[in-house]
């Protein structure tokens, strides 16, 4: 692919070129190289990638003067993202068929072109999708459905009933369909109730690493189409996210919580147990979200509080020491005047 | 099985109804369906159970009459757990036997109904249980022990020598014996202490998804009987549980840490090594609990302080920007008074 | 082995002894038993020492006198760290070879007694260094490098193309090299941006159990040699860890991070995206680096900030609800002397 087929796959307007240019790879700034087409996100970044050795840049339409051929389209990180669909390296997709050594169970349905790896274990009555990708040492649980053209990565558990959608990616280590956290108390005994419900994956979501997401107690735990799920992710039972939510590396979400669509929680955000946050809200980097959170706030602080708030609060919270000198002085000059006024009045 | 039947079950007392109607299944208030009967914890989500589609409600004896029929009892969410134990869908128990695939070490002794799954691998001299299920892919290192009726989940790794109770739950991906984090500084470097202790989960412990509990580094690390811990918690070397505590998601334990019976530590809380916390003492969600709590000691914050503590400084702090004012306008009213006094003494 | 050869193994200093006794086994002070020796830090700790049944105390040179033989030496930590290599109990060691049940694709180098456990999965083209150890159920992916020596526990995966250096420790339950959480916003969709970097693991590096470590967008996840990790934490992609890092439980570290050479981390603390950390800084637990932390520095709170600076404003925060009254107090003056003074000039 030379450099004016890749502006033609991408919609982009190509400058500084006739385009003849073999492209021989795609790259993000820090890893430029001869050859390769690389994304800048900016006016803030093209000198670094000027200096760079790039072929060429990817970049938006604002930037429209470079000593390199640009690449410029309306969403630049979007082209970035196709490009690299376009030309990285081919994942590691599987072979279609059941590998010899899966142990598969009774009435598994699966279908046409998926593939299932070594030493999988597909529990009875589990449906694979066209296409899906069930990579090895994962374990199907019995009635799980896994849409088509899904990616279930190494050493993911998907307990019984689960059900995921159509494109959905399950990275390795995760765990969807464990008990929730429930237990009934007896005098000092916790006496486990039992969790017969269930998780539904829905269409386009994107689960990380070592992920954990728990089933119902009755019905179902649901995350919503088109979300996408960092590694480390705690999400309790009964919790419903919306459509397209991102959730952030360690996010924990407790039980029968409430997300909206578009909720946006950074890294090591938590949310107490049945609070709902609206559509579009945004949690910051450790907001700890203790009561319902209205659409399209954000919120920061533990607890977390409106982001304008939580901010005054800090900057009074950083001259803290210097208000309490302030208080000891002003506090010196009050006992000076009720000194000179009872003097006088002496 | 009839209403009255379950009424019978449950040791509950049916009102609003003769206990004819046929019971379909057992369902939280969010999920409640006709013919079930479902769980209302009381007055206040008693309108929405008596608009919904339930058969009849669990219900608290302090919840008295309804339009609905009542199984009144004393303890309503235990007797919820028993009804979901008695009409909930039958979990997913292993047929009894080791499966043909299972790789088995020399001198293991797997107890009559025991169940090892596919692709299980045990390693020499562990014991399973009477009734324990071995889910498939999972690692039993060698001379483990796992007690009677104990299951462990898909995709768990027992190290060497740990040692499980009775009735033990372990959810997937969860890692118990594993190094702990010790090392010797030799200059720049960091030399691993070799971890030759052990783990021991005492009866009736659940563990959940992707938990890490390590091994002491000599000595056990101790889970103390009827402890629940939940997914993505964090149990150091060397840390003693006490019985019946309750550590939730995403919970950090540091080396050689105590809790005592009945400790609760709510989401993402902290505690730093070698601190001691009194029988049922509480940490609230997030706390970071960096030394010693006395028993029946409620904390919360970061560090963590008893909770009216905290809640005082809370309370000050989202009144501090006011309190910046406040002191800025005394400060000219000081100024002021010091003008006219020294202008009157002129 | 007896006391004199201990002493001699360690570059120790006997005294108290002829050192004809023999060593039963190495231990912790806490779990000191008769024919071990235990280990003690220091002064603090002596008392206990010398009233349990340890035989003989690895001690520093700080500590000259006891009621117990001693082995003296500059870095007693270290000594320990050694003497439990020497007589611990041997660890899990498999079998050089490939176990007959693995499954090795196509071109795998298995170097000199390396050993592969029962139903690994290994994908074409990777290299297994020389006495490197992947135990069962692991899941090592195409192309990837184990170096000499390397120990890979159970359930652990190794995502294609990720490279692991020599004497490198990986826990179970770790997943290296899944894709970076990185999408492109196409109005409300997240649309991914593929991962093709990788993940390049030096030299004597440990990773603890349920890490997550992402690949680079482009270019390399790097952790540089002698860095140790602990249990669950997250390490998001194109994140370049220096030498000699530690890394504690759950700490969560955003994409782009740099970390210098001997930076440490305590629990749970986080680090924003593209956020430099320089050369020997440290985080407190839960500290939360939001921006730039110069070499040496040490940083708390959320956001962190200096240590002295944030010790300062959490015992200010600690004053506030007097502070408060201190406010009301002088308010109150104030309006006395104002109506005085204005009484006065009446």
């Amino acid at each position: 692919m030379n450099l004016r087929d890749l502006a033609a796959a991408l919609g982009a307007e190509l400058t500084g070129s006739s385009g003849e240019e073999e492209v021989l790879g795609i790259t993000g700034l820090g890893n430029a190289a001869a050859g390769h087409v690389a994304y800048v996100e900016g006016e803030a970044r093209l000198g670094q990638a000027e200096a760079g050795p790039a072929l060429a840049l990817i970049a938006p339409l604002a930037l429209r003067e470079s000593a390199k051929p640009l690449l410029r389209v309306r969403n630049a990180r979007l082209a970035y993202a196709r490009a690299l669909s376009l030309l990285g390296p081919a994942g590691g997709r599987l072979p279609p068929g059941v590998h010899p050594t899966a142990q598969v169970g009774a009435d598994v349905v699966s279908e046409n072109g998926a593939a299932v790896g070594a030493y999988a274990v597909i529990g009875d009555g589990a449906r694979i999708g066209r296409g899906a990708q069930i990579h090895p040492l994962v374990a199907v649980g019995r009635g799980v459905v896994v849409g088509e053209e899904s990616v279930i990565y190494p050493n993911v558990t998907l307990y019984d009933g689960v059900q995921l959608g159509a494109r959905v990616i399950v990275h390795s280590g995760s765990v969807i369909g464990s008990d929730g956290f429930g237990y009934a108390q007896d005098g000092e005994r916790h006496v486990k109730i039992p969790h017969v419900g269930t998780v539904i994956i829905e269409d386009d979501v994107e689960i990380g690493a070592n992920v954990s997401i728990d089933r119902g107690t009755t019905g179902a735990t649901v995350i919503g189409q088109g979300t996408k799920i960092d590694n480390l992710v705690q999400v309790a039972h009964n919790v419903k996210v919306g459509r397209n939510c991102i959730l952030a590396g360690q996010v924990g979400i407790s039980g029968s919580v409430t997300l909206g669509d578009g909720v946006m929680l950074a890294g090591q955000a938590g949310i107490a147990d049945h609070t709902n946050v609206g559509e579009g809200a945004r949690g910051a980097a450790r907001a700890g979200i203790m009561s319902d959170v209205p659409a399209g706030t954000v919120v920061m602080g533990m607890p977390a509080r409106p982001r304008g708030e939580q901010l005054r609060i800090d900057a009074a919270a950083r001259g803290l020491p210097d208000l309490v000198r302030q208080v000891r002085e002003l506090t010196r000059r009050v006992a000076e005047l009720e000194k000179r006024l009872s003097d006088s009045s002496d």
